[in-house]
């Protein structure tokens, strides 16, 4: 029997255990990606560890996340971050240059290997047939260090495209398709692996897409092969010496199946305000639209911006809606420029925004209240935009365009009555431009960190107890994301180094009183439904809620970075053995665990927790390594320990 | 004896009084200038006079503050103030547009005409020949009802320009002589106006550029002939049938005078943190530079930002430095893609912006701390960035890209040894573009008002008492800006229609503990120095503390914007009759005023304070309609009493 591709590449950077789906393995990591959001913190974790250079093929530190600059502190995070990066050899990606994801694909990326990311959309790099995974930001620091990365072994759900995408649908629609079909929870547990004949009439950058967007399913990561595209593209980078063919054996076996028929797809779009609630585009037009955002880290390649000046040009945007542009890299700007597209966009009536996150983690571009935001951006959590209530629909870029020019949501196929399909093409040879990447030193001696006041000392935390009694501060839903435990947003973002700061704001659009509730009672759980943590990485989620006083999450389930995360900050992840136990706790009540380190660290599997007078069971699901993590009170510990 | 210019548009526009120097005039106003952070207080202000549509030639409101967007806030404000506009006849320039002063130019100017703008820098239309005064929003609000504007008459001071700038030498060194020989004080009460042989070797936006920042001198305006160039430039912009000629008669008298030399300036600078703080380039040479802006209301014309392209073409900024570009205008950005700009700034690794005020406002672009910001702005007050103990420095677009290149500030002139002097022409016919503007409807009754929930009632204030005992709240210095009383920036702007709200951050930078301190006082009084209110025209600087309770400003002089919105809202402006006075009153003491309504109502000159047992005299310079707004706690006051 052949082997898939996700197979292979995890055979070939299998450095602990074996690939049984759900059992502990640990993969050697060959790219280790930062931004500037989860960067920061890091980077002080791998400082705290003491390696003088990074142990990994090839480092990047983005700045793309907190390009506002509305006081010092993000200026001055940016200051550490490129003398941090320059200091350990890591290549810089300065502010402006574009969104991690994007620049990876045009100037690092490379076919088989695997890149550990501290963003959930590093797998965006599936497009080039990496094998890239989201981590919380001290994982990928361990990363750096040397360190393989571990994680419970995926399972492999084999998409077998077929079929070519029909005039006006696009790489976003077969993601949607995706989420229409399984959910933000279809993914969890699985790397997402597409081959079949359709892959083929996809690009790189519609590959990245899909790709991008497998963080919405919750999947560990998804893989496309490389082919004569992947090369067609690695040559249009200068690059094609880093191209080499991959691909599943032809008669490969998976542990899961689905199948898309490429040509029978429409145009598609997730309603507010969650990446799967996805119906048909032609089957809500006439909603009115007052914001349109094209980019971000997906749909802001040449191809998506391209298309979208070629449907604007000559044409102007409606008059009371605001059209906005955010590229995915000063390369995707400089391609557009040279062919003509700025004047198209400018001429319509587009503000075009430097290249970089923004809108997208609500920074800048929040709409105003009860408008309709029309995104082509990865996500719609409510209130990521940073306006509460928020109505963000999330689209390809064509249909993007066209309630650009309509003022209403519309099916972009009524487009053909006006234009012909542009059917834009990457170039075949891209305008290269390394002028706002800084490559690594090599001799760094001379490099001195420079640290801003913004960048407050790492909380310390406690060893786990053998006896603990807590209360439950929240109990939340299912579903819940990273977003709504820790916002981002221009607010929160600047104080990512200031623990103490950033905690303030965690649950903010739920329940503003839960830091001070939590600081009151000193211990505390959070007791959660299905998919809890889902959507960013971002570790703060874990971190923020820990220097609050909580000590363990009661969860029907969790997401994987998130839990992680929790791991990685000495905060039990507790999954209900009966999810109806669920039903029984409430907000306000004490829960207690007894003998809880004996319990974690003799292996046990199922921790009692008693509850008004009643005693519940929960699992603690975590391999050998991470219950040493948990007792020490976190990996930093475990890892400062020097055990 | 002939005329000069002003006098004549003055003339020309004289509604009330005599031109009598120091005494009060009205004039009528043809067209106003509304932006978004003073506008959305203004357009209340309008609403609540009941007028059903402007009542001026040509109105127009901008929305070029506050951009970032960063919660429902600024979009709410936008939409307001959109739909308001098209409520009341009043042209629309849409986000992303432009900066006000540079859409005014290009779009709607016309040689001879008076504007009255809620900006400070309205009188960049100089360039135009308009007499463009900045005032208060109430003041517009009133002159878009109908209502002439009422100022001191004015001084005239003739500024003779002889010769020809040299190469690498523009506009802004030309204004940077003017702050060095007069200060920041040195146009107080003043209209300057330029006249000579130099002026027709000036372009419009390099006379724009010296307009502008005529504020800076404390000037009322500034204005220039209309000549063949200001034809030029109108039929450049499809609009020559707006020109008419317009100069001073050869004979005319002004009643101060100065001259200057154009060919015998050098490239100058303004140090931190005073616009008048000025010194030869080669001074400073050396001096590492971590942060450069090119654009804002001034120098962000087409000459300006393609001479920036010019001197970058074909090479790199330095590597640590962050060089960003905000075009003036879409049509700027447009004209300049047109010609192969936005390649060269984007090679050269700057990072261009969507066109608006931004960074000069404290929207974005702080720089970190303890970095050098070398910037094309008007003004570089302390904190006005974003950043504590800022260091920001103004110069010429060709100061800012030598700094670009070399990562030190450096002698623009340095650069003739790599490449000839660029000597860039503004375009003969400029490419238009229209698409963002939105012209007043003939039939507005289908419009409706959205008003979103940023926008709270406007506060209640009390008539002027007879007996007032206040506490002196703070005692502050000479010079202090209206960007040290009310600050702007992204946490503070989108308050600006919420008075208890924004109140909170008076005096911020210089002491935090002001606004408390003044609630709790209940009544209170400010101590200052000389040019009190300088800066901004930003009515929140006397408005806001207003509702803290401040009810008298004791200084040794006021700035004319900052008076006129002193008494608009009912404090009291009064100047110590002997300036040694100031040192007697110290922050704590209390202050006690006797018969003050029947003083002022009475027309008292001379205000007598009691404090600490003694009694200083203090002077109140007002007319006898400004005693009447005082009398009623506020001109709004006044006007809604119908009197």
């Amino acid at each position: 029997m052949g082997k898939n591709l996700a197979t292979k590449i995890l055979e070939a950077h299998l450095a602990q255990g074996e690939l049984v789906p759900g059992t502990e393995i640990a993969i050697k990591v060959d790219h280790t990606l930062l931004q500037d959001a989860t960067g920061t913190m890091a980077m002080l974790e791998f400082i705290a560890m003491g390696v003088p250079r990074v142990k990994v093929e090839l480092a990047a530190q983005y700045i793309d996340h907190n390009l506002l600059q509305t006081d010092n502190r993000n200026a001055d995070d940016h200051i550490f971050l490129m003398t941090a990066a320059q200091k350990f050899g890591i290549n810089v990606s300065k502010p402006g240059n574009g969104v991690s994801h994007q620049v990876h694909l045009e100037r690092f990326g490379v076919p088989g290997r695997v890149m550990l990311g501290a963003d959930s959309h590093t797998p965006t790099a599936a497009g080039l047939a990496m094998l890239a995974i989201g981590a919380g930001g001290l994982d990928v620091a361990l990363a750096m260090a040397g360190h393989p990365f571990h994680l419970p072994c995926p399972k492999i759900m084999g998409v077998k495209l077929t079929g070519a995408l029909p005039p006006w649908v696009s790489g976003k629609d077969v993601i949607l398709e995706m989420l229409r079909r399984h959910s933000v929870k279809g993914g969890v547990g699985k790397i997402i692996e597409y081959y079949g004949p359709g892959v083929e009439t996809l690009s790189v950058t519609d590959r990245a897409t899909i790709g991008n967007m497998g963080a919405e399913l919750g999947a560990t990561t998804s893989v496309f092969p490389a082919d004569r595209r992947t090369r067609e593209f690695l040559e249009s980078q200068g690059r094609g010496d880093r191209w080499q063919p991959l691909a599943a054996d032809a008669d490969a076996s998976y542990d899961e199946y689905d199948e898309i028929d490429l040509s029978s797809l429409e145009p598609l779009i997730a309603c507010p305000s969650s990446p799967d609630n996805v119906v048909r585009v032609k089957d809500i037009e006439g909603v009115k639209v007052d914001q349109v955002i094209v980019g971000s880290s997906v749909n802001s390649s040449f191809r998506d911006l391209m298309t979208v000046c070629r449907i604007l040009d000559g044409r102007r945007v409606a008059p009371q809606l605001s059209f906005n542009i955010n590229p995915g890299s000063r390369q995707v700007l400089e391609n557009v420029a040279t062919q003509g597209g700025v004047m198209m966009l400018l001429l319509a009536g587009a503000q075009i925004h430097q290249p970089g996150c923004l809108g997208c983690i609500g920074m800048g571009q929040a709409p105003g209240t009860n408008q309709v935001s029309l995104r082509t951006f990865p996500r719609n959590f409510p209130g990521r935009s940073g306006t509460k209530n928020d109505k963000v629909y999330l689209c390809s870029p064509e249909t993007a365009a066209a309630a650009g020019i309509f003022g209403v949501i519309t099916d972009p196929r009524r487009l053909g009555e006006l234009m012909p399909w542009p059917n834009v093409q990457n170039p075949e040879h891209y305008v290269l431009d390394d002028s706002s990447i800084i490559p690594p030193l090599a001799d760094t001696r001379d490099v001195e960190i420079i640290t801003g006041p913004n960048i407050v000392p790492f909380p310390e935390f406690e060893e786990l107890p053998e006896e603990l009694q807590a209360g439950v501060i929240i109990k939340v839903g299912d579903n819940i994301s990273t977003d709504t435990i820790m916002p981002a947003g221009n607010r929160v973002l600047p104080f990512r180094s200031n623990i103490p700061a950033i905690s303030q704001f965690v649950f903010e659009q739920l329940d503003a009183d839960f830091p001070a509730r939590a600081k009151a009672r000193g211990d505390g759980v959070v007791v959660a439904g299905e998919n809890y943590g889902q959507g960013s990485s971002r570790e703060h989620a874990a971190l923020a809620p820990r220097y609050l006083g909580i000590r363990a999450k009661l969860a029907k389930s969790f997401a994987r970075i998130h839990k992680a995360n929790l791991i990685n900050f000495g905060i039990l992840p507790l999954v209900f053995k009966d999810p109806a136990d669920y039903d029984l706790l409430n907000q306000g009540e004490t829960v207690t665990f007894s003998r809880l380190r004996s319990l974690v660290a003799a292996g046990a599997t199922e921790i009692p927790v008693r509850v008004d007078g009643r005693e519940i069971v929960t699992l603690l699901q975590v391999s050998a390594r991470e219950r040493q993590d948990l007792l020490a009170g976190g990996t930093l510990n475990y890892v400062k320990k020097g055990s």
